[in-house]
């Protein structure tokens, strides 16, 4: 507990690495995916405090933060867990927690990690403080008791959890307040192959996008028993579509207002969708197949980035209008794009460049350039407060 | 810099409080207004970290964070303006920048702290790191150039303050983006007595609170070349006011979806305005004059406190609905109230019992209680990654 007494006694003779006493407010965490380390970053003087290493198959991973914000838990594709002290820079726990991972979410009361599996298929949930199992939900379903990927796993206020099951058309709600022994409502048949999903910033709405046909799915979880309904009917089937390069997330994706903005699968638009009604009201032109769209806090803008081979760009738009800004050209392969809590900067992954870039979003310019191995997703601690991230 | 290396060398020796190393996302300030001094507080376990003496009179004191989380700046009623590490809970720097201050706020990026002043009445910026002057903005207004009051000091977007100038019945725009050199906008004739004000969630819209006369002055930071407009000119005149036993606070007040909720001055009621179209739809009748009105950060409940002779009462609203779900009869002067980020917890201090009290949103019911002198505001460090707090 009081380090800073026992140091000179027990632990300075050891210390590899010189830890910082200071906020943890303005920190954040780099994915380098191929090289199965993270960045620990640092948004005030836009610096790289450290490396992290050793945290296996980073492909896909995502992170969330404990409430203190100074614990980053890491997913990775190959099924492990990293409990990383983002203070010390090093990894204090780590486990394999299945074959194959997708994603996971924090409890609202920050106790409890979820991580949503494909193999074997289903929802495993964990003490934050010891990575110590609680439950394990496996993701069965029909009546040859087959098994499921799980996707868009997301929290929710007052201890519960989302999730969508894949191969089985449905979207679990899981009430986690016994997390021994969580309760699992089961919502069927909303569509064909629930492949991600978001949930709206006040964390009432939760919506998957569907791989199997068009549409989205909506679960209003205030009215849970209403059920899953579909929206955005409108999607014209008779669309040329265009080849998947890569598969866009919702998880992340912008709520502004009445607004939610939905990367059309497959083509190189944006779908504007009407809070108030469900209905598609816009579907704007860009340069390229949409991955991630992120809303400024201030939710004057947003900023999109693409799949390939469209992924040097990165579009900037007026929410009002609807209309672009500016194209900018950032470099090869940009991933991902995070927001500065209050908006006024946002940093970029370059992978193919190797570098992070930072913006400043009034000026449109950049005021920074990190190096940076392979880098991914980028996840800032103020993560930590909100519902869904 | 690097803390723990100079520790043995230099520190130790000196150390009287020991010092821990930890995340700063789950602290807060609580204020102890008549021994001018403020306790650290940590919401996850629910305890008292710590107390910081020697602040000054703190009879109407608020605080802003820097952007990291770990340095508190605490805006005392004497003129007072404190920067506390919380970290190491101590006192870094003080100075007493003008009489009689009455609140401040800190910029986008983090680096000045504007502080709106009584005596002499104006605006004065600061650099946060070391709390040099850089700007004083003297309000002056009228023929014979007379100085009023600022009140309703807050951050938007894009380096700006926005500040109600009270006698002047005047709102003042500034750009800080030069920190030495702002530039101010004045917009005058907005109505009598801007007394205090809100800034929406977003950063959009900033609503002053009119004491001279019914109703509210808007102006919309997007279009600030609209000018400033009255709005909830519905307000009946002819109703019978009740003696007005302190000042409702406007600040913080809470924004949910379309709604707007504002104590009534005098009354007990809320009214609630839709943002849509700025009228007032409804009034809900309350057991006090509301002085707080806070918005749980999922959206579905508001907590309010009332001034005397109903301060030992707190009402729990559903915003759906706007009904009371529950009055909780919490303790003698309950002065504030502040949310756990995530919602899950609120926390309120009830000043003639010399405690604070954490409640569970979802029971309604207790889970803590804390001593503290004469406590009066909460501040939480999640507020460093909000617009306008």
């Amino acid at each position: 507990m009081f380090r800073f007494l026992l140091i000179p006694f027990l632990l300075f003779p050891l210390l590899t690495f010189a830890v910082e006493l200071r906020g943890t407010g303005d920190l954040g965490v780099v994915i380098e995916r191929a090289t199965g380390s993270i960045l620990i970053i640092e948004t005030t003087h836009k610096k790289i405090i450290s490396k992290v290493e050793g945290l296996g198959d980073l492909s896909h991973a995502s992170v969330v933060f404990s409430r203190d914000e100074r614990f980053a838990y890491v997913f990775g594709r190959d099924g492990g867990l990293t409990k990383v002290d983002i203070l010390e820079s090093k990894i204090v726990n780590r486990i394999m927690q299945s074959g194959n991972s997708i994603g996971g979410a924090i409890s609202q009361d920050g106790k409890i990690i979820a991580v949503s599996n494909y193999t074997p298929g289903g929802v495993k949930l964990f003490d934050s403080e010891t990575l110590e199992q609680l439950a394990e939900i496996p993701a069965i379903y029909g009546e040859q008791n087959q098994t499921s990927k799980t996707v868009g796993l997301v929290d929710a206020p007052n201890q519960k959890f989302v999730t969508s099951v894949f191969e089985a058309n449905e979207i679990w709600l899981i009430d986690a307040k016994e997390s021994k022994n969580p309760k699992v409502q089961k919502f069927k048949n909303v569509g064909k192959l629930p492949y991600d999903a978001l949930i709206s910033n006040e964390g009432r709405y939760y919506i998957a996008g569907l791989f199997g046909e068009d549409g989205l799915a909506l679960l209003d979880l205030w009215y849970p028993e209403q059920g899953v309904q579909k929206i955005v009917s409108t999607l014209k089937k008779e669309d040329e579509k265009l080849p998947i390069f890569k598969m866009p997330h919702l998880e992340g994706f912008g709520v502004a207002g009445d607004y939610i903005f939905v990367p059309a699968v497959g083509r190189h638009e944006i779908l504007v969708i009407d809070k108030k009604t469900w209905q598609e009201i816009k579907r704007i032109p860009v340069s390229g197949q949409p991955i991630f769209i992120r809303v400024r806090p201030d939710q004057r803008q947003m900023w999109v980035n693409f799949a390939l081979p469209n992924n040097e760009k990165v579009q900037v738009l007026d929410i009002e209008t609807l209309q672009i800004i500016k194209t900018l050209e950032v470099g090869k392969a940009v991933l991902h794009l995070e927001f500065t809590p209050r908006g006024e900067e946002i940093w970029l992954s370059v992978r193919d460049e190797n570098k992070l870039v930072v913006y400043n979003t009034e000026t449109l310019l950049e005021t920074a350039t990190l190096p940076a191995d392979k880098p991914s997703g980028i996840f800032l601690t103020v993560r930590a407060h909100y519902i869904g991230l």
